[in-house]
């Protein structure tokens, strides 16, 4: 039943999500409630579960695997506020609520964003594990969250967005794999480092991840033309309307739907070798391909 | 010979900090060049200094000290680049230059803030230290820059410009120690972590660090009045144009510079300890509070 340790995970991210955070009646009081509103406020939780589940998978104690769940979230959680922001993205609605930028202000948006990627290494410093487990897990999420990873993507999509070209699907997919990839590949891989994690097994969680990462955004690509902003709790049809490289703009929607079957064929055979201990991160897997929002 | 370490220190951090770096001749191009332009055009690299002057007062090797010396340059670099945007103190001018969203886009300057954020850490993971002092440096790093740092002052001194309250000398203290004192504080502590560092010399350490951070502000809010623009290399006049809460227009000049006095008597009080050997340091004091710009 991975539904029952779905809840369970999001449960204790949200927990530690919470304590992480620091209280809205301290202050500076607009600061720490623009931090808790951008965190606090929904999302589905996939990076931390996936924290959780391959952590579990190679034996990591629950209690090990708060800190990385939790800091890999907080840095989703700030490049989000920070990628609505109006010189970026510029959107009003992120999880069916006001953006951070649109609840409180730009500047509150700019430090909130900031002060959430301080306090996912933070977190990470003080987990209870090893010196050597908490060096290794900070290395791979700023990494992940850096010019080399989700930052680039990032620029990578500025660039894009801005010169009027037509991408090819290969300058897309390694987009994708910095912009949405790197972030998903370090929640899988903190989680095994937490656990028992040799050489081959991380191999194999790198596959699955990087399968899923573009998985993950083409499935984003379909739901902005099939959805409504209700649906996906944020706006609908920006791609189109920014003129955005996507799968099915560049390849139609029948390639991008055989793409995402070639993909879950990939995650699967990456997690075979687990065998049926793995139903859970395969089940993430596929929520990423059948999710609504 | 306090200035031939200065040289020495800043000739350091600049190699350290070009190699921590990405090229800007590698994709996102975009991305890299600002960032180098954030922290390549100018600087006192006063930050640095501190953690060479204070890690080589306690012991360090002069290798050990390079990541720590670049990682507080890179934080106090990002958060210059988001201070300038327009939604914060909206300045065109920094170090003699263009600021990053003049000479780029507003975008980008925001992306390169944030990954130069993570680049700072991950250069500390990286570090030729144990992972312990790994962590040790992580700890203070992150927690100086967050909430209850830096960013944390930001939004003190967000919320003071915008009330229209006069502010208390007492707040006004506070608002500065996290503004500028905690990544002071942090600079002169990781210096002293590569090093020998036991509590009672982290403890007049901290003093010492805490009276310069006050002292290096107190001398700010005095430029920004009898400097120009060309000196400061920065638009001199801000604070009194925005209305800003400062040390000469709650107390004074005379008692401004009294103050001036007074934290630099208690930075001497701090380093007699250590005696002779804490010259360079004492000497970067003093720069703190004789600077022209």
């Amino acid at each position: 039943m991975p539904e029952r340790d779905f809840a369970r995970w999001r449960a204790c991210a949200d927990a530690a999500l919470s304590r992480a955070l620091p209280d809205a009646d301290r202050p500076p009081h607009r600061l720490h409630a623009a931090m808790r509103h951008a965190v606090l406020l929904g999302g589905k939780r996939m990076r931390p579960m996936l924290v959780y589940a391959s952590g579990e998978l190679l034996g990591a104690t629950p209690a090990s695997l708060d800190a990385p769940a939790a800091a890999v979230e907080l840095i989703h959680a700030y490049s989000l506020v920070h990628d609505d922001l109006p010189c970026m993205d510029d959107d009003a609605l992120r999880r069916g609520q006001p953006t951070v930028h649109v609840a409180f202000d730009e500047a509150t948006a700019v430090l909130a964003g900031d002060a959430l990627q301080a306090r996912a290494y933070e977190l990470l410093a003080d987990a209870p594990v090893s010196d050597t487990t908490r060096v290794a897990l900070l290395r791979v999420l700023a990494g992940a969250a850096g010019a080399a990873g989700m930052c680039g993507g990032q620029a990578l999509d500025l660039d894009a967005t801005g010169s009027g070209h037509a991408m090819s699907v290969q300058a897309l997919k390694r987009l994708h794999a910095l912009k949405t990839g790197a972030l998903i590949r370090a929640a899988v891989r903190m989680g095994a480092l937490c656990g028992d994690a040799d050489p081959a097994r991380l191999d194999a969680l790198d596959r699955f991840a990087d399968a899923m990462g573009l998985a993950f955004q083409v499935r984003d690509d379909i739901l902005d033309i099939e959805s409504d902003s209700a649906t996906l709790g944020k706006t609908a049809g920006k791609d189109q309307a920014q003129a955005k490289a996507t799968f099915p703009a560049l390849i139609g929607m029948v390639a991008s739907r055989c793409l995402l079957s070639d993909l879950a064929a990939t995650m699967d055979a990456a997690l075979s070798e687990f065998g049926e201990r793995a139903s859970a991160l395969a089940a993430l897997g596929r929520l990423a391909i059948e999710r609504d929002r």
